[in-house]
């Protein structure tokens, strides 16, 4: 466990994520509407999210985080990845990826107790900078990172191949 | 040497960054107007730089590379990180930074030769999605990837903590 979080609706604690979270993971995934399509909750269609959760959980340059509730239930991921560099004199980053609250949690303070202790570990973990990129169709998600002091200094490109 | 690049002013190579390049490699760092407060290429301040080398080069998620021309001059950088990552079906992401092109070599296609290769090496390796951030005030650079293919797609958030 390597955090808790007392909010209003209840108490939930963030842990590293296990192979047992994987389908409840898919789940948050699955759930985003930009992302649907993308993303398959059959059991028949595990193996390559297994696959990737081991890459992730094998390499200590990741940590993929659940957050709890009380009785157990995965109510939001993220993956922080420390990445190393040559620029801003060899500073290490943090980039985070794959954020998701359970659309039933969402405007309740966990999203945003979820980032600020993502940028507590960093600054644990000497990082110079803390980076994400968001979807242009997430309009909330940029106030939201913003509230939070991040700056949208950056375009982010994608280049899809499969 | 991973490839050469035989362009209008010249043949060029490209190859996995040595430490032996690090200094060449902060020069073009810091030769960037928006970043140049941010580098030391001061031998005194070398040593973070060459920690950062060896984390990067020690890493198989990462391959730092460099592109030299016929006399063995560092003409170009760029940074490739291979993340792995449940969403889109367990998919590994490349994600390419601190691309960087010596100003005198500018606009002769070394550029979009190198991230050319990058996207042929991330399809090599079964990567999904090929991603990048660019700062807002680079919008040259944005035409650049446009160019190439990338969707601008995403908005980029930073938060400086050191």
């Amino acid at each position: 466990m390597l955090e808790t979080f007392a909010l209003a609706n209840g108490e939930f604690q963030l842990r590293r994520a296990t192979e047992a979270d994987v389908p409840a993971m898919v789940e948050l995934l699955a759930n985003d509407p930009l992302r649907a399509a993308a993303e398959s909750v059959a059991p028949e269609d595990r193996g390559p999210y297994l696959d990737a959760f081991r890459a992730v959980d094998g390499d200590t340059a990741h940590l993929l985080c659940v957050v709890v509730d009380g009785a157990g239930f995965v109510a939001a991921t993220m993956q922080l990845t420390f990445l190393p560099g040559l620029a801003r004199r060899g500073a290490t980053r943090l980039q985070i990826e794959a954020v998701r609250v359970h659309e039933r949690l969402r405007g309740q303070g966990l999203g945003s107790a979820m980032i600020a202790w993502a940028v507590q570990e960093g600054g644990r973990r000497g990082v110079a900078l803390v980076q994400l990129s968001s979807d242009a169709a997430r309009p909330e998600a940029h106030r939201f990172y913003r509230r939070l002091g991040f700056i949208q200094s950056h375009a982010g490109f994608k280049l899809q191949l499969l």
